[in-house]
């Protein structure tokens, strides 16, 4: 069966998957310190035009949210987000398990509203009992966000003047950040991610690797013995070449970029086959994963073949359903949904 | 300067002050375990018909809030609070220290609304990827509510039966449980309050006393080694009959429903007040705390000579401001209020 | 009964309860934003000699210790304390709660060892993987100790040079530290404790207050936000004045000092009495716990008179119990110990 | 330069690498729920001869202790370990961010002594403040220790009884279960670690994986909402497929075991080697890890052509080494240390 489920519904891109196997057998130090990692980090300071930038390797998504949030805030902070940010409703309480609060703001497309983020923050200081309150210590975007979504750089640019004026970091969690980039709709560089933010993360498990996610310090700004609260989170690889040996791989001749250009072109395929049949959409998303409408003979009829997320319920036996496209995605793949929508 | 500014402005009451005065020099075992706390204990269980509930006593509300819902809360779950909830704003992030969610849902009039609760945990149930979501274990509700208002007896019965059908515990926070108890528009009573929680406080901070509420587990459901769970987070009172003390007072001869009518008919006066001048208030209260609207006039010289809260600005330069009633409020301090009103 | 049972059996001394009497119908704003908070601090400021110390009331000593360490701790560090150290034995793991690892280190007469101390942290940091390790990043100890002793001036001023060297704060937790500065064999003086520590805290719990420990920062080190932590962590007295009221009294006319003198007087006088018939003692205590072998019979024998606390089973049926004095010891008592043991 | 450093030097073993190859493009969904780790379960399963075990995966051994800890602890309990326990030293305080204590016992080569167990269990209950204590809620122990010892079959059933009589889980920690069970000298196979234990972990980052760690629940004891959990603690991965096929291999035709014998075969050369030169071992370890004591000039010369990692200093420039050999080890490699040492 066909499966959109996901863009991690299959393993690493044949090119990282053949690097692991080419540098199975050199022995290398444990926790990070072997030569593929610093390779690796010494391409991404590169491609981010940043060699001053300091990049640590995380498994996953919501670790990397988690150990970022919660060592770059202050025992008083919390972290504010929309109220749709993965943070805030998928990752089973991650940040507060770390002690710390997820403020909500309201979204719009599932970004956070500059001037919303503006108007709390004066009512905050305005409040003469605000030190009975989380203060804001940073501000988390998803981009693309988890509505597949994108920031336009005007955006950014007001979100990081407001975190620079009220002091707070900027964290723009890029579990798809590839597919943000690529998107044909998006005039935000890589350059321009790094610039307006205080720390990033590069997706690697959505990209094409195992698994796998590049923190970006572009501040000056990583933690102090880093490595140590990592550790303490649980979060610490004792085989760190598999991280570095694949971003490794990821950053080299572009490739990163090019697999998730495919995701890009597979996805606006997929979308143009829905807009010649008049699917209604539940939000117009330029990158990899598409917001679909179906009612209850659609869902029946297409679900018998092809793999895909129930997003959620809407009256009138309608469902929102999400398709998303990857590095993996085939134009088979897409022919089979062709068939059947 | 006379003060509305809160209902925690004063000392004790003088009959709660004389009784440590007269209990000063009893050698008593500390820790809760003196027989001050037993005597204490025992009226409160007669007071709410109960002769099986679990009694406690901690020292604040914000205290009580962390150490009921962190205790009673398993690791997957977390607790639903309206949006204005003490909880949600005014607690400096209390609960997320302890890991633990606070899952925001809407408020009317600072309640949640029963409709809404409903909706959320069918929601919840449905998503398909719930278990990636922090599972809802309690429900909060303060009763009064931060705004003053009360739940009916109807409101109270349908969350109750809500929380049982998806077994969460109701946790009622009371830290102004007198003031509704003895409210002129209530038909709650105090029994009420004990059938349909799991768990509630008889707040002695706000009616009476130095510090100290009074936490009543009525189900047959005091977390296992409570003792020990309340010293890990530093809340366990090394001279707990200063608060057994208080409590044994308090309920000696009606005495905490008797200041707290006091406090309530000195609320309905100050009302009645501010209702003939023809003031415009923000909600409808019928407990302890007034809500009005004031403009800049009316600001600037009410301010000059009474002290109250600040609670919200309003566009067009008009303030929400507190005044607070409470067991201490005298006529004298309503004079001297209706003086510049 | 006669009770010995600990130094907090009692309420406050008279002349703090008289006070909080007297000031009890003061309107007063609350959180410790009160008259009495001001003047009780600029009182202990005097006190120690240090103009620019911030002070700060919490309510209990396992709070006081779980507030300071956890808020001056960063994400990587620890907290060094005897074996023996009330924070890793005897506060339910409120350190660990927090987050922070309780390092032990070997203890001699309830003294962590400064030579002790200077061979673990070069361990420490000679060992290649100390970054998969607790930072030691604060040194606690109690002044008194657990076991009634105490430290030289120079056993702390080495203590306190190695923390400078390794870049550690030193924090004494001074929960009897009245009985300590008032003992017969002590050099140390409070400006002493002030002077090598960075911070520190004044007992009052067991030394004439019904509750209330004052915290003092010496060293321009204040946590940031510090209200909102202590917030967080439901350590925040609504009526701060409680706090104030006691110390500022307290600290009116040489009080903390006087009464702890007496408290070490009736243990000088109970000490005698017991080394006159030539009890075993199990430490030699300068301060106000006496620590006595007993055997089975004197267990017996005495208990039926005398409230003591269980300290440790020997062999040969013998028990090592606590006799406590305090401000509160009276003459009448000694005479109820001596005609029993 | 050959390495001893580790047991985690080398990517994986190459059926196991293989195998991720082949599978590669199969689709699958996220999270844990692929066919792959079903079929892995089903096969771990019938190794430990118990067809109702919960088997899950994690990525690590930090990571899988703080999970199974954190989640199997009540709020009021700690874990007992040995001083030398990996949690306890080079785990950053992982366990403690939990908000949980490890409670140190001492250690004899490495292990916990039973009757030390259960002298601090009898002192434990018998002390009268124990509630101010923390809980003795579980029993880690490391089977091979971090010193390469073992328990016997008879250590085993004494701990499980013990801790079966006070009511406290049992964890072993498998990191390296394999180069255990597969020791010349043990008498304790996986169904002895399954039967005597409550919860264990059958390593594979140090056996053949690129990661991974197999967890067992015995006793029908996985937390409830275990996923969820691991979520919260970002320890969830989103491609649970990586872990799944690694096992599933792992526990194909025996490779697990047969890996394991092989790094036993090569410890035990290598072992030979070194006592065949005089060489003063730290520690008889009967298993992969050799700890052997090196002066100066051993120290120097064989560092420069063989890497290994250093452990301890002693007196009179000596040090204590550790020679690590695993499933990677090559005859070649023992050469190579052979012509130097």
């Amino acid at each position: 069966m066909v499966s959109f489920e996901s863009d991690y519904i299959n393993g690493a891109h044949p090119k990282v998957l053949n690097r692991l196997v080419q540098t199975n057998e050199s022995s290398q130090s444990g926790y990070g310190t072997d030569e593929f990692c610093e390779s690796a980090k010494a391409k991404i300071r590169k491609a981010i035009g940043d060699e001053k930038a300091d990049v640590e390797f995380l498994v996953g998504g919501t670790q990397t949210n988690s150990v970022i949030i919660s060592t770059m805030l202050s025992d008083d902070e919390g972290v504010i987000a929309a109220t749709t940010g993965h943070i805030n409703v998928h990752e089973a309480g991650a940040i507060e398990f770390t002690g710390h609060k997820v403020i909500e703001l309201g979204q719009k497309n599932g970004k956070l509203v500059p001037e919303d983020l503006k108007k709390y923050l004066e009512f905050f200081y305005s409040d003469e009992s605000h030190d009975h309150m989380v203060f804001p210590g940073m501000v988390y975007i998803s981009h693309p966000t988890e509505y597949g979504t994108l920031y336009s750089k005007n955006e950014l640019k007001s979100i990081s003047q407001i975190c620079r004026k009220y002091k707070m970091s900027l964290f723009i969690d890029g579990a798809r950040l590839g597919y943000g980039l690529m998107s044909r709709k998006t005039d935000v560089t890589l350059e321009d991610v790094a610039k307006y933010s205080d720390v990033f993360y590069i997706g690697g498990t959505k990209v094409g690797a195992l698994c796998g996610e590049a923190v970006v310090f572009t501040k000056n700004n990583k933690p102090k013995h880093f490595v140590t609260s990592i550790k303490k989170r649980g979060a610490l690889l004792a085989k760190g070449r598999l991280l570095g040996v694949q971003f490794d791989e990821l950053f080299t001749d572009n490739l990163y970029f090019e697999i998730s250009k495919h995701g890009i072109d597979m996805a606006e395929k997929m979308k143009k086959m829905f807009v010649d049949r008049n699917y209604e959409f539940f939000i117009d998303s330029p990158t990899n994963q598409q917001f679909v409408i179906l009612n209850e003979e659609q869902f029946e009829r297409i679900g018998q073949e092809i793999k895909f997320s129930v997003w959620e319920k809407l009256d009138g036996g309608r469902t929102v359903v999400r398709f998303a496209t990857s590095w993996s995605t085939t134009e088979q793949d897409l022919k089979a949904l062709e068939k059947v929508i």
